[in-house]
């Protein structure tokens, strides 16, 4: 079977729309999304506010409860019955999130084993035939083919297959 | 740099050394090596004690306070500036062992970043230049050089060079 390595943060969970949903109803500044374009969804906050965005993340809890892009769900049962599937997050800068980023794939995707799952720091050792990823720099070293996962940080870069939601995956992947 | 991919349990850290000696304070039962050598160092216990065993294993803390192999630390503080070092455990089986498990390596290899530990289920989507490991399912399908550190539950074990040691791991790579 084909392995493929499918990010978590801004491809199956949507961390950036939880905070911005989260920030909205309790700040009044602008989301600048201009800033964002820099690789990191953290920069479109203001600055003055960005601490707390950040604390956010840190904090136990934030990571349990994601939303789940929509159609991922779907598209990956199916692919799971075809593909060798790691779900492979560079998680290792959130120790809170460890845990519970297990039981959330655990609760949402439950055709999955925690075999699935990998928490790294850096993706550079991961090889596999597929890689799905929103950040360049996860998908840079990897010796397989390569999908550009698409989202508000990453619109302005250039040189990559993209696939822009988990239907255009399922077309992809299931044919 | 070269890449090498190094477990945790039983090659830096030492959960079976510390079972074994929190069993033999607390509880009268013999400790059977034998038993062991089918690929899992906790069926050495008495079986009626098995179950408290994996209940440790499972606890939050029993990563956390594990001893360090003899010399693991000082032989890898000099690897590390010759490799590309990744610390590989298959910890998702112990959901309550993944922050444990960093916090333990930054505080006894303070000269790793979180970006050298990878936590999975299964290895077979890591890859190097070399791996060490204890368990023959991690090194079977690596593309690279594989080395058995030995352990009470692989002396059975032919067809592998071994690691003894990490005084033998130094003569290896440092020469």
């Amino acid at each position: 079977m084909e392995r493929v390595i499918i990010d978590m943060d801004e491809v199956i969970a949507d961390p950036m729309g939880d905070m911005i949903a989260w920030y909205k109803k309790n700040y009044e500044g602008d989301i600048n999304y201009e800033k964002m374009l820099v690789g990191s969804w953290t920069k479109g906050f203001p600055e003055e506010h960005q601490p707390l965005v950040r604390e956010r993340l840190l904090s136990p809890g934030f990571f349990r409860n994601l939303p789940v892009m929509e159609d991922s769900a779907e598209v990956l049962r199916e692919m799971n019955k075809r593909y060798k599937i790691f779900i492979v997050s560079a998680a290792m800068e959130f120790p809170n999130s460890l845990k519970d980023k297990l039981e959330w794939l655990l609760e949402h995707f439950p055709f999955f084993t925690w075999k699935q799952l990998t928490l790294c720091g850096d993706k550079s050792h991961v090889y596999g035939d597929y890689m799905i990823d929103d950040h360049i720099w996860n998908l840079e070293g990897f010796n397989g083919k390569k999908y550009l996962y698409t989202t508000a940080h990453n619109l302005s870069v250039r040189g990559y297959d993209r696939i822009n939601n988990w239907k255009e995956a399922g077309e992809i992947f299931l044919g």
